[in-house]
C-alpha cells in the first residue's frame, strides 16, 4: 500500500461512540459506570491449565498470532502461508519452524490489511492497555515492539494469574469434552491462592455423528470416564447424563453445541439403537447418521430441560473449508466459514416440547446475520426458554453489534438477549472484546435516548444490566 | 432489572427524528405538514361491529393487552402464561379468569422488557396522546394508571366513534371472510350519523387448502353465501367471483392473501376438479393440496386482473409455531413467526401473465427483510402491476422502516411503494402507528436532503404523497 | 405527484458526505485527493467500436435512455411501454418508432419516480458535470433540455474520444465473446491518435450450457475463430484455451462469467465428451446440461489458474424474468432480477484446488447483499485467491455501498476488496459512477476516523489505494 507516516499508537477515550457531540456525551455517560465492571465470560476457549500453571507466556508471536485464527485468516488471505505463521504441519511433511520475531515482522508489515477490522481494534487495545506500548506496528517498528513485548512477558505481572485479576474476570467459562476429567478446573477451585471462578462447559459434539472418523474410539474414552458402557445407545445416553452431573458438580452451568443444522427430532429408542450399532460396525449410512445426530441433539435438549444446564447453540458453520489446509495444519486454522442459518422450523419440535419449561434454557447464536430479525429475535420474543445470543465470531465487531441491536431489539428488547460472549482462545483479548461490546451498547442506547425512544435513567440501568444481571441470569452463573 | 427512578411519561415532539440539529430541523419541516393529515388505513383487523355498536371499551387490559399479540408475545417471552394475560382456554381445561387490574399490573411490572421496542412506543403514545396520562408505567404506578384509564373509558369521548373522528381516519379497511354477509359494513354505510368509510377486504385463504381441517364445511357456508354450489371446483371459482362482486358492491377495493408460499401455477380444470373431489372425500395427498392451493392462488390473481381488486400478498409466516399454545389458546396468540421469503421465481408465472396488465395490481409484503433489496424492490422496479408493500408485522418499527426505505428506494423509488399499513387489531394504536411511519419517513427524507440527494421541495412533496395520493392510488381507495 | 417548484439543477460539492460537519470535513479531505484521479474501469459493457468510430452520439434519448436498462426498468415500472422508450420489437410485430424528443419528454415528466435512486444521481451528474445544464428536468423543461443536449451532442468535444480523455479513463475493459476477432480493440491499439487502453474481457457464458438454443451454432463460430474443431468436448476446451491466448495477446487480463449457480465440479473427460455429443445431437437432459455447465465452469477456473486471467464471477441473476418482454424486446430490457446467492459450498471444490494458487484469482460479485458478511467477505478473508467484488448492479448505490463496506470490512478489510467497477453500457455515466464510489468510500472512511477506528493518514492512504493500486493489482491492469 501507499506509504504513510507512522503515528503514535493511542486509544481515544471516545472510540466507537457516536459522532454527534451530544450523543457522544450521552454514550460516555452510559459507558463510564460499566467501563470497569467485572467481566463475566460465559463462553470461550481459554485453556484452564494456563491459569493453573501460571507460567510466563511465550514469545509475542506465540501469544498473539499463532493461536488466533482471526489473525491467521487475514494474513493467509494476503498470501502468507500458515506454516510461516507458526502452525505446525500435521501431515508429516517437514517445514522449517519460523522464528517468533519473523512471524511478528509479518504481522507488522501487513498492519494495513487489518485496517477497519475488529482484529486491529483488539490488537491495538492489547498493545496499549495491557502493555502500555506506543509504537504503531509497521515494518520499521516491528523489532522494537517485539523486544519490548518479549521483555514485559518475562515479568511477573504479565503471567496469566495477575492478568486474570487485572482484567477483573469474575467468571470464565471454558469449553470441554465430556470425557475430560476437569483436573485443571478442580485444582484451580481447590487452590487457596486463586480467587477466580473458572467453569467448565459441556460440549458433546464429538459424540453426535456415528459416521465421523474416530467416533467409536471417542465412545470408548467416554465410557471409561463415565464408568458406563457406551456399546449401546442407551449406554451413551446414560454416560452423557453421568458426565453432565460430574460437570455440574464442578461448577458447570451450561452446555455448548455446534451442529451441522439445528433440526432436533427424537427417534424411537429401537431405531437409535440400531443406528448406534451400525455406527460401531462402520456401516452407517449418511441418512442414518443425520437422523441419529438430530435425535441426540433432541436428547441433549431434553437433558437440559431436566438438569437445567443452559444449552448454547452455535450452529451453521462450514468447518475447515479448505481440505489441504486441514490436512496440513488441522482445525481452527482460519478457514471455518459461515453457513446459511435456520432456526424457526428446525427447532419447532424441541421448542414445542420444552420451550415453555422454566428449567430449559436455549441461547441461540448465529454467523448468518439475516437470522437476527427473521428468526432469533422473534423466537426469543415468544418462547420464555429462548434467548438471543450476542453477535458471534464473524459478527462480534462494532459495526455488526450495532446491526444486531438494531435488528433484535424491536422484537425482543434487551432482556431476552444474552449479554456479551467473547468466545476467544486469545486470553489477552478478553478485556478489549468486552470493552468493545460495552462501548457499542452505550452507543446504541445513546441513540435511543437521543431520538427520545428511551429515558436516560432507563438506558443507564440497561447498560448496567447488560454486563451483570443479564449474563448472570441467562447463563445461571454463580455470584458467590 | 436494576431499579430506576420513574420519570414522568412524556412524548418529545422531536422523537424519532435524526440526531444532527440541522437534519432534525429538516425532518421537522417535512413532518409538520403531514402530522395531522387524515389517516388512510388500507389493511387491518379492526372489527367493524365495534364502530357499529359504539359501546364503551372494556377495562384497560381488555382494550390494550389481551387482544394484542405484540404485547402478549413479549410478556410470554419472559415467562408470563397466556392464560394469566386473559386469553381464554380453548381446550376445555379450566383456568381462573384473571382480573383486568392484575393483568395491567403484570404489564406495568414488566415495563422494562419493552424498552426499545415499537410496542413500548405505541403504548406510550396511546397513554399520552389519547388519554393524556403522565405516570410512567411501573409497579408503583400500575393501580393509579388502571384507575385513570378505567374512568376515562366510561366517558362518551372514549367510545369507538368519537375516537374514529378524533383520529381523522378517512378510510379503514377490515379483513373479511368471503362468506361474510358484511352486515356491519352495510349498516355503517347506511348510518347517517357515521361519516367514515369502513371497507371490507376479501380474504379467501380459508378456501385454498383442500387438506385443511374444516375445508368442506367452509365450502358449504361459502356456497350458501354465494347461492352457488361449491361441490365442484368450477362452482368454487364461480362462488369466489360472486362474492368478490358482492364485496366490491360494498366498497371493497382489495383482497388479501397469506399463502404458505407464493408459487402461483395454474392447473388444467380437469386436474383441479379431480383434486377438489379428493378434498371433499378427505383423500387428498399433500402434493395435490399444494398444487391445488397454488392453482387457486393463480386464479385469484387472474380474478384481480379481471375485476381490479388490488391483490395484497402477506406470505411467509409460520403460523402458530407452538402447538401447545395453539391447542390451549388458539391462533393469533403471539407465536406466529417469520419464514424465509421468496418472490421472484414463485411469482414468475403470475407476473408473466398479468404483470403488465393495467387492471392487475399486486402489493408485496414480507416478514423477511432480506427480500427488500433482493426481490421486492427489483420486482416493483420493473413490473407496473407490482408495488413494494410497507414494512409489516415484525418490521413495522422505526429502525426497520428506515432499513426498508434504504433498501427499496434504490431500486424502486418512493412512487412504487404502498404507503403505510397498520395491520392492527388494536384500534387505539392506529394513530401512533401512522405517526411513527410519518416521522420515520420524514427522517429518511431529511437525510437525503442533507446529503444533497433530494431537493427540500421535492422531499416535502414526497412526504405528502406518501400519506395521501400514494395509498389512495395503490389501494384504489375512494376519496369522495 | 403533487406539483413542486422546479429549482435549478445543481450538484452540491458535499453530496453523499456524512452529515455531521466535522465528519463531513474529514470526508472532504479524504475525497479531494482522489476526486480527479484517473479512472480504472475493469468491468463494463461499452462498445469499443464507439471509440474507434468517434462519431457524434445520436439524440439525447438514444444516448441516455433507450440503451440503459436502469432507466428503462423504472419507467416501465410506472407503466411506460418498452417500445415507447425506443426499444425495437424483435417479434415481427410493427410498432411506430417513437421520436427521441417524445422519449425524452417521458423521462422528464416522470422525473419524480427517480427521486432517491442512483439513476437520478447519475443522470443529474451527467447533465450538470458533462453538459453544464442547469434546468431541472420536468414536463416544463423537457424541450429546452432536449434542444440544449442535441446541440451539444453535435459539437466536437462531445464525441466519444474527447469525452474519454476528459473523463481521465486510463483503462476501460469491455466484455467480449470468445469468438470475437477483437478488430476494434486491435484498431484502437494501433491508432497513434488514441492514447487510452481499451481491454477485452473473455466471457464464455454462451458456450457453457449444451441445452441452450443455438449452442451448436455458437460452437461452430468459435471453432472458426479458434481454428480448432469443437465437435468434441476436448476440442471445445482447446478452442477456449486458444481464444484466451488470443485475448491475452490483445491486452485482456480478465474473464467474466455469470452462471446460473456457482457450483464448480469437474467431470471425467469421457462423461463430458458423452454429454457434449448429446448436446450437439439435441438429446441432452436438464441434469446432464447442469453437470456439463458446472464442469466447464470448473475448467475455466483451472484455465485461470494456468494462464493468470483474473476470473470475475457475476452469478445469481434471473435473466429476462418477463417472457413477453423478452420475446418482444430481447435481453437487457430491465427485467433481469436478483436471485438468492450462494458461494461458500458451491465454490468449495474450485477453492480447494486453486484457492491458494498465486496465479489463480477470483473476484466475487453478488446481487444478494446477504452474502456480503456471510459468504463473500469470509471467503476473501481466508483464500488468498479470492477478492470481494464491489457492489454490483442493484447494489451500486450510495446506500448499498455503505452497507457493503460495513458488511465486508470486518472480515476482510479494504485490501481484499476489488475497487469499484461501473459495469455500465452508458458511457457517459462512467465518471458519475466512479465519483459516487469515491465519495461514498470517503464517507465510510471518515466515519471510521471520527469514531477513532482509523488514523487520518491511513484513511487517506486507503482512499488513494482504492482507486489506484487496488484495482490495478486485483485485475492485473497495465500501468504502462
Amino acid at each position: 500500500m501507499t506509504d504513510i507516516a507512522t503515528p503514535t499508537l493511542q486509544l481515544d477515550p471516545d472510540r466507537l461512540f457516536p459522532i454527534d457531540p451530544g450523543v457522544r456525551a450521552l454514550a460516555r455517560e452510559l459507558y463510564e459506570p460499566v467501563a470497569d465492571a467485572p467481566i463475566y465470560s460465559p463462553h470461550g476457549h481459554v485453556d484452564p491449565a494456563l491459569l493453573l500453571a501460571n507460567e510466563p507466556f511465550g514469545d509475542p508471536a506465540e501469544l498473539l498470532i499463532t493461536p488466533d485464527h482471526y489473525v491467521l485468516r487475514l494474513l493467509h488471505a494476503v498470501g502468507v502461508g500458515l506454516g510461516d505463521l507458526g502452525r505446525p504441519r500435521l501431515d508429516g511433511r517437514s517445514e522449517p519452524a519460523p522464528d517468533g520475531r519473523e512471524i511478528w515482522r509479518i504481522l507488522c508489515r501487513n498492519w494495513h490489511i487489518f485496517a477497519g477490522t475488529p482484529v486491529r481494534y483488539w490488537l491495538e487495545s492489547q498493545l496499549v492497555e495491557i502493555f502500555g506500548l506506543t509504537a504503531r506496528p509497521s515494518e520499521a517498528t516491528a523489532d522494537q515492539l517485539y523486544d519490548e513485548l518479549s521483555e514485559l512477558l518475562l515479568t511477573e505481572e504479565f503471567r496469566p494469574r495477575p492478568l486474570f485479576d487485572r482484567f477483573k474476570i469474575k467468571v470464565l467459562a471454558t469449553t470441554d469434552d465430556p470425557a475430560d476429567d476437569l483436573a485443571a478446573h478442580r485444582a484451580l477451585a481447590e487452590d487457596p491462592t486463586f480467587h477466580g471462578r473458572v467453569l467448565p462447559t459441556f460440549r458433546a459434539d464429538a459424540y453426535l455423528d456415528p459416521s465421523a472418523a474416530g467416533w467409536s474410539d471417542r465412545l470408548r474414552r467416554l465410557s471409561e470416564a463415565a464408568g458406563t458402557s457406551t456399546d449401546r445407545y442407551t449406554g451413551l445416553i446414560e454416560a452423557l447424563r453421568a458426565r453432565r452431573r460430574y460437570f455440574a458438580e464442578h461448577g458447570c452451568t451450561a452446555t455448548d453445541t455446534s451442529p451441522a443444522d439445528t433440526w432436533g427430532e427424537p427417534l424411537p429408542d429401537a431405531e437409535a439403537e440400531r443406528i448406534h450399532a451400525a455406527g460401531l460396525a462402520g456401516t452407517v449410512s449418511a441418512a442414518e447418521a443425520v437422523a441419529y445426530r438430530r435425535n441426540l441433539f433432541y436428547q441433549l435438549a431434553a437433558m437440559s430441560a431436566d438438569d437445567g444446564l443452559v444449552m448454547q447453540l452455535h450452529p451453521g458453520v462450514h468447518r475447515s473449508h479448505h481440505a489441504p489446509s486441514l490436512a496440513a495444519y488441522g482445525t481452527d486454522a482460519g478457514h471455518d466459514l459461515p453457513a446459511v442459518g435456520g432456526y424457526t422450523e428446525p427447532l419447532r419440535r424441541i421448542l414445542n416440547d420444552f420451550g415453555t419449561d422454566p428449567t430449559f434454557r436455549l441461547v441461540l447464536f448465529t454467523v448468518d446475520e439475516t437470522t437476527f430479525s427473521r428468526e432469533i429475535a422473534p423466537l426469543a420474543g415468544f418462547y420464555p426458554s429462548v434467548y438471543a445470543g450476542a453477535p458471534w465470531w464473524f459478527l462480534d465487531t462494532p459495526a455488526a453489534i450495532l446491526r444486531y441491536r438494531a435488528a433484535v431489539t424491536d422484537s425482543t428488547g434487551f432482556y431476552k438477549t444474552s449479554g456479551f460472549i467473547d468466545d476467544t482462545r486469545a486470553f489477552l483479548s478478553i478485556p478489549a472484546r468486552h470493552d468493545m461490546s460495552r462501548r457499542t451498547d452505550a452507543a446504541f442506547l445513546a441513540e435511543l435516548v437521543a431520538t427520545h425512544q428511551l429515558e436516560p435513567a432507563e438506558a443507564q440501568a440497561i447498560a448496567r444490566d447488560l454486563v451483570s444481571t443479564i449474563p448472570i441470569d441467562v447463563f445461571r452463573l454463580p455470584t458467590e
